[in-house]
């Protein structure tokens, strides 16, 4: 069966996307531990990082690098976190996560939850800068 | 002044040294999250990971895989999960770090306190794999 992240690459599922090229897609964590909580993924569905294929690998944070200047262009924040934990949807996803305290990336504090409005706005503004 | 990294690369401070190429080093944490947990540096000092030249951020994570690939072989985990944080040393540094369950990226979990003894002869093993 096709990753959640399968079906947001392919349009089934909507999503807050802020980047994209032919390999990789940016959007909005949709439970995010900050506000501009985003998530890289490959195109192709891949479960483990290290299973990438070498330019995939390779690339992967070079495209993260892009979202993460978007990021930082409205976001307030001291810099962007990088995270890949995995062990719950089974297709490589690179948290971006703006910071400003190392509690920032703490996986186990409450997720925040913010409005579709506020969302669909957040996404626009990171796309466009 | 050289950060502690470059002072380790340099060889004026002792590490556990796991790995190493011409461009990036892997040694063990010494404040470990869970046993095993690696970090990994590019041997240029750079505080922020989007701020590194285009090789280095393409090639960090080949280097970081040929490290994952060695530590999985040594101690047994689901996968290697990564986090990049970098608000202490401003020099960047990959967690690698073999995971069970979220909890062991938890970076505010209390750290591990392991002998010296113990922590070179993981070393050994995870630089032999």
């Amino acid at each position: 069966m096709a990753s959640i992240f399968t079906r947001i690459i392919e349009g089934d599922i909507p999503s807050y996307k802020v980047h994209e090229d032919d390999k990789f897609i940016a959007f909005l964590d949709i439970n995010p531990l900050k506000s501009g909580h985003t998530l890289v993924v490959p195109k192709e569905e891949i479960d483990y990082i290290f299973d990438l294929p070498e330019d995939l690998l390779g690339e992967i944070l070079l495209f993260s690098k892009e979202v993460a200047r978007k990021i930082e262009a409205v976001i307030e924040c001291e810099r962007v976190g990088l995270s890949v934990i995995g062990l719950e949807v089974p297709h490589v996803h690179v948290h971006l996560i703006p910071m400003n305290s190392i509690s920032d990336m703490n996986f186990a504090r409450p997720k925040l939850n913010l409005s579709s409005e506020f969302m669909a706005d957040l996404a626009q503004k990171i796309k466009n800068a």
